[in-house]
């Protein structure tokens, strides 16, 4: 790491305990970071494979020897294997990487577990990349780390977590882990099981009916193709914030039904729809930016993207965003590219002297 | 048109009211098929535009030579100006082609209206380019275009009213109004409804907590973005039809909201989520195919994706969909392409060839 001083103190050793996409990719991190990493799976040849790829070691441990251990299981299993690994490895720090952070804290402390050496935390990372053998060693390099202090941690532990989160190349967030649950609830948590009831409600819809669907409802429903017994675990071990959101969401749409049945007007609740899609940052981080929109038609045969973009690329304009629509029946489908506004009518009449039929959205 | 014998008995002069995308579009089909087309708009220069995009003409009617006149204006006029086209033009059939269908009926039934005259049609046209410049001949080909006849519409007024979604180039189907109404409602209307109350409830999230938004909610909250006068004028006209829709949502919310609260497993919940995705049909109008999917990393700097859709290409692979998904923090993002199975192995490996950082999803 090219921040670490030689005479700095270092991470001691470190013992991953679940070799998935996360805990294979924190292992290759610290590995080329110069930390000695070991790994531990409930299937010893997840761990080997880890390990083939550059994660650590998937030799035995000397329990005494671990500075840190670092808890990427599902999330049921977290609460039991953290409690485990606070009475196996006596002096070591130890987290988890779970996606729901007060649950495991409450089962923790049920257990009359005594809690100082436990910090729980949460990395960022795409959840798309699922699977061991898409470890890497960059994962969470720039991305948020969610850190979860609680009252009686000590310092020291949570300085450990800090650390293998920046040594990992993180950015650290600190936060209670109930505003961290609060804050997942509302901006995945929520949006996963509203997608997953707008899907489920599909399945009574007669299908001559779904043949009129457009884009829209393929948007709203993508991410209820998620895997079930994942989710499941994630909301129920997130229960009260995820209720909490269900609630206002339900008097939302209380209050949309009633303005309906008694056909009062919606456009305030519209707009504010309208304000909400605003307030999501925009990419990289900086705040949403009115792209320019402009709708090419594009022809469903090999090469069409290819010449594209290559015309696209020949005009010199970096396309910030794209979404692809499918005409349902005829053999083409809509490309729209978001680029930055001052370039947009240059950009248009660069590709429709190309002979790509060309809308500004 | 090639299906059109000379000696048919052909559509007599149409007038189209509102010269929008859709209205100006039907105006420059039928004047293609060779149909005497007339257009008015309560903007007179819109017609006029129109007009110059070979639409029709915008010059005054005879109202008696009438056959058939077109209501394509905003859906809260709809009723109203069908209203006056039955008095105005004695001769011709009235069809109204508004995305609501069982108001305008009821409203014009409430009027002590002679409806024989009257029928109503739903042409299914991509609403993301709208605008009246964006007006073209083949903007129904293929398209599925509703037409709703009623009780009193006499079998003249129904041929008329098919023979202009045909001569669009539309594929017709024949559905009652108040279904089609459930069927829009369903795959329409609910999922706008439902992404703007989601959105909504983002204006009450702290903006830290904004910050570790993920493609998900932006997916969920996409139509969200609409304009909210017109989708107030939708969903008040359909009002009965999307509240039973969000009666049975709200149903399956507070069973969710029931389950988290007692702790109780929602994986069947989700599951039905995950069985109604698959319901909606693929692109195309084909069975949805289970596509495998490839994500690529791809630096964010102009020519990135030409270089990336060139290489593609010159795989001789069919990109059947893609999306992209933008890292929040670091300068690059993730492409993900669908094509078919048997192909993704090897186009994986060529693509790794090249240079690509390639993940099987």
């Amino acid at each position: 790491m090219e921040d670490t001083e030689p005479d700095e103190p270092r991470l001691g050793p470190v013992l991953v305990i679940g070799a998935g996409l996360v805990g294979a990719s924190i292992g290759c991190a610290l590995t080329a970071a110069g930390i000695e990493v070991h790994l531990r799976d409930a299937i010893p040849s997840h761990a080997q494979v880890a390990a083939g790829l550059g994660a650590g070691s998937a030799e035995p441990v000397v329990p005494e020897q671990i500075a840190l251990v670092i808890v990427a299981v599902p999330p049921r299993a977290l609460a039991p294997v953290v409690s485990a690994a606070l009475d196996e490895f006596a002096n070591a720090v130890v987290t988890d990487v779970g996606s729901v952070k007060g649950t495991v804290l409450s089962e923790l402390s049920a257990r009359g577990l005594e809690l100082r050496r436990y910090v729980g935390s949460h990395p960022m990372a795409g959840s798309h990349l699922a699977g061991p053998v898409t470890a890497r060693a960059d994962l969470f390099t720039d991305r948020t780390w969610v850190v979860t202090p609680h009252d009686t941690a000590t310092p020291g532990s949570v300085a450990t977590v800090t650390e293998l989160a920046e040594l990992c190349g993180a950015s650290v967030v600190q936060m209670p882990a109930a505003e961290h649950d609060l804050a997942v609830a509302a901006v995945s948590h929520l949006p996963h099981a509203v997608s997953a009831l707008v899907a489920a409600g599909l399945t009574e819809v007669d299908p001559a009916h779904l043949a009129l669907a457009g884009q829209g409802v393929r948007d709203v429903t993508r991410i209820a193709g998620g895997d079930p017994a994942l989710w499941d675990q994630i909301l129920s071990a997130n229960a009260p914030a995820v209720a909490a959101h269900l609630a206002t969401l339900a008097e939302r749409l209380e209050e949309l039904s009633r303005r309906l049945s008694v056909r009062q007007p919606v456009t305030d609740l519209l707009e504010q729809g309208v304000a909400g899609t605003r307030e999501i940052p925009g990419k990289h981080g900086r705040a949403a930016t009115a792209y320019a929109r402009i709708v090419v038609e594009i022809p469903d045969a090999p090469g069409s993207l290819a010449r594209l973009f290559t015309d696209a690329g020949a005009a010199g304009v970096n396309v910030e965003d794209i979404s692809i629509e499918h005409d349902p029946v005829r053999e083409v489908g809509w490309l729209q590219m978001s680029i930055r506004p001052e370039l947009a009518d240059t950009f248009a009449e660069l590709m429709g002297q190309k002979g790509w039929r060309v809308h500004l959205g």
